[in-house]
C-alpha cells in the first residue's frame, strides 16, 4: 500500500526516512498527494498554514468528517508513521465509492505539516498553528540546523510566512476527526487484533537544556582549568533515567548538539533535548523541575500537550464500528498526534491503531503486516461511512 | 597580520572559523597563498597530497630550510591556530630581504593539508601522507559527515587520489622545519615573554566509540524494554574525566554523533570521540584501556602519536638565536602538529611559539597581541637567517 511512496526520501545507507518539513522529500510527497486527490476528482486545499485537504463534498455549507495524518517522518524514521494513515484515507475512500456510498456529509482527507518536529523541534507544528494552540511569531522564528527559521523556509517554498496563524475558517470545516495510525507499541499484539481505538494520548512534552562551558583546546588545558559542558550534560542523561523509573514516567534525550563539535576541542556548549510522558502530568512535571534544578543549565520547554482524552461517545461508537463482531480494543499512547492537537481544540476526534508487530517505531525496523493495513483500511472506512450518515 | 584572511570561512553568527580540508574557504585559503607567493616571486608547488611549497631558491639541488603551517582550522577555531604560522613565514621572508640577506640555502614556505582533522577525523593529514606515517588506502577511504570519502573530496577538487601517499622527493627538499605557533596554553605568560620554544609535543591519539542500541519511539517504549546507546556514552564521559584526573593525563569527548538524533526516539547509535593525551604514552594507554573495557562498545583507534622530542641540538640554537639577549624559555606542548610529524619522520624540526594571553586555543576567543606577533616574525627571521648561513 504504502509503495508509491516508498522512494521519496529513503536514505539508501540505512533504509530510513529524511522526510524534514519543507525538505524535497516534502515536496514530492505533497505532489504525491496532489495528484491522488485529482484522480479521485477531489477539491484539493492547501490552508494558511501548509496542511493539505482534499474534499470529497463541499465542507462550506456543512462541517465534514475528515480523516488523514501526515507525511513527515523523524529522521531515519519508518515507513508507516503517518504515511499510513494517509494512503489508509484515500483507500478508505476508494471503499466507500466501491461500495456505492453516498456520504451524507463532505468527506475530507487531511495531510498535515510537520507533525513530527524533527526540522524545528516542534512537534504538530501545522495542527498546532491551525488551532491556534501555537503563535504565528514563535512559530515563524524557530530555526533549523542551519539556523534558517521557519518564515525563510515557508517563503522559499513559495508560502506566505505573513499568513501562518489561527484559521478558525479552515477549522470550521472539520466537523470530526478520525486519525488512522500504526501502533507504536505491542497493545494489539497482546490483544491478539489488528485494530484498535484510542482512548487517550499521555501528557507530554519536550525541553531543551543548554549546558555553557568554555571552549578550549582538548591537549593544552589542565583539567583543572576546564570548564567542559559535555560532562553536566551527562549527568543529565543518567539522572533523566533513573528519575523516569522513581516517578513512573519515560524520559529520553534522543538529540544533541555539541558547538563546536571537535574531537581535539573542549565544547563551548552542549544542548540537550528532553522529552517526558506518562500516564499523569504531576509525576512528568515532577521529573522535569527535578532535573531542572539538577542541571545548572539554561532550561525551556519548547512544547508541552496536556493529556488528551478522547470524546468518550465518538470513541465508544468507533470502537463498535471498526471491530466487527466484536468491540476493538481501546488503548491510551505515549504518542503525541494531530488527533490530539484537534481533540484539544474541541473538534471530536478519534483514533484508530494498526497493529505493530514489534512495537518499533520511529526506526526503519517500524512495520504493520498487509493484512492488518488492510483490516484498517476496511475499519476506517466502516467508520467514515458511520460517521457520514 | 592575519587581516587578508580575517573574512575567509568565518560564521559570522559566532566570529569562529570553519575551514575544513577541501572546503570552499580552505580553497580560497590556497589561492590566496598562491598569490603571495606570486607577488614575491617564489616558486609555487603542490605536492601529491595538497601540500603548498612556496620555494625562494631550488631545492632540488640542495635541501633548504622550511618554515610555514597550515590554514584549516577546527570548527568554530581561532584565526592564529595555523595561519600566523604561515603569515608569518611570508613576513620573515620580507624581512630577510629588506636586510638584504642572500641565504646560502633555499628558503621554503609551507601550507600543510588538513592539519586539525575537523574533516576526515585525522589529524595532520597532509603531513602523515606526505611522510608515509599515514598509507593512502586508509587515507582515501576515511569519510566525512556527509559519506564522502576523501577520495571523493580531492577528485571533486581537481586533485588526484591515485597519486596520495608517502613522497620521499618532496621530503628529500626538506632539510629543516621550522613551525611558528600561537601558544595553545599560558606558558609564556608565566615566563613573561612573548616567544618560546618547543621542547616535545606529547604522546596523543584519538579513539572512536561506536554505543550500539535500539531505535525507538521515545514516548511508547517503556524503559524496562530499551536499549538506549546514550547511557552507556554518558557513563564514558564520567568516566574519561575522573579516570584522567587518576592517570595525570587529559581526556576529552568534544565531538559526538547521535543517530537518528530526533528528539522523540531513542537513538540506534551513539559514537563519540575521545582525544587523550599527556606526558608519557603508558598512562594515556592505560587510561584508554581501561575505559575501553568499561565502555562495552565497539572501539577504535583513529590515530596515535608517539611523543615527539625536538631535536636538542636544534632547539637549543634556536632558543639562542629566537630569544634576543636571553635564551628563550623551552615549553612542551600537549598540542599535536606538522613539526612533530616531521621530526618523527627525521627531518630535523623545531617550534616557535608566540605568547597566547589567555591561553585559550580552538575557539573564537584564541588571541596572540600584535606586538607578540611582530616579535614572533623577527624571531623567526632571525632563526631563518641563522640556519640559511
Amino acid at each position: 500500500m504504502l509503495e508509491p511512496l516508498a522512494h521519496i526520501g529513503r536514505d539508501p545507507r540505512s533504509g530510513g526516512y529524511l522526510r524534514d518539513a519543507w525538505s524535497d522529500a516534502d515536496m514530492e510527497l505533497r505532489g504525491w498527494f496532489a495528484g491522488e486527490a485529482a484522480r479521485r476528482g477531489l477539491d484539493l486545499r492547501e490552508d494558511r498554514n501548509g496542511n493539505l485537504w482534499a474534499w470529497w463534498g463541499d465542507p462550506s455549507r456543512r462541517p465534514g468528517v475528515v480523516t488523514g495524518s501526515h507525511l513527515d517522518s523523524v529522521r531515519q524514521g519508518g515507513a508507516y508513521d503517518g504515511p499510513l494513515g494517509v494512503v489508509s484515507a484515500f483507500a478508505a475512500l476508494d471503499l466507500l465509492r466501491e461500495r456505492q456510498v453516498s456520504p451524507g456529509r463532505p468527506l475530507g482527507i487531511a495531510c498535515f505539516t510537520d507533525e513530527e518536529g524533527a526540522r524545528f523541534g516542534m512537534p504538530c507544528m501545522g495542527s498546532r498553528l491551525l488551532t491556534g494552540a501555537l503563535t504565528p511569531e514563535r512559530a515563524l522564528a524557530l530555526t533549523d540546523d542551519e539556523g534558517d527559521t521557519l518564515a525563510d523556509v515557508m517563503a522559499r517554498a513559495g508560502r506566505k510566512p505573513e499568513a501562518v496563524g489561527h484559521d478558525p475558517e479552515t477549522l470550521a470545516t472539520v466537523g470530526t476527526f478520525v486519525e488512522l495510525h500504526v501502533e507504536q507499541g505491542r497493545g494489539l499484539v497482546h490483544e491478539d487484533r489488528p485494530v484498535g481505538v484510542a482512548s487517550a494520548i499521555w501528557p507530554h512534552g519536550r525541553w531543551r537544556f543548554d549546558f555553557h562551558g568554555r571552549a578550549d583546546h582538548a591537549g593544552t588545558t589542565r583539567l583543572a582549568d576546564r570548564d567542559d559542558p559535555m560532562l553536566p550534560f551527562a549527568r543529565l542523561v543518567l539522572a533523566a533515567r533513573e528519575a523516569a523509573g522513581r516517578h513512573g514516567v519515560v524520559a529520553t534525550v534522543g538529540k544533541t548538539r555539541v558547538s563546536p563539535g571537535n574531537a581535539n576541542a573542549i565544547p563551548g556548549l552542549v544542548s540537550a533535548w528532553l522529552d517526558a510522558r506518562g500516564p499523569a502530568e504531576p509525576a512528568v512535571r515532577a521529573l522535569v523541575e527535578e532535573l531542572t534544578a539538577a542541571a545548572g543549565a539554561g532550561v525551556r520547554e519548547e512544547s508541552w500537550t496536556p493529556e488528551v482524552g478522547f470524546e468518550t461517545t465518538l470513541r465508544d461508537r468507533v470502537a463498535r464500528v471498526a471491530g466487527g463482531d466484536t468491540p476493538a480494543p481501546i488503548l491510551p499512547t505515549g504518542a503525541g498526534h494531530d488527533a490530539g492537537i484537534l481533540a484539544t481544540a474541541g473538534i471530536p476526534s478519534t483514533m484508530l491503531f494498526v497493529r505493530n508487530p514489534t512495537g518499533v517505531s520511529h526506526s526503519p525496523e517500524e512495520h504493520a503486516d498487509q493484512a492488518d493495513c488492510h483490516a484498517g483500511v476496511v475499519a476506517l472506512a466502516d467508520v467514515l461511512e458511520d460517521l457520514c450518515r
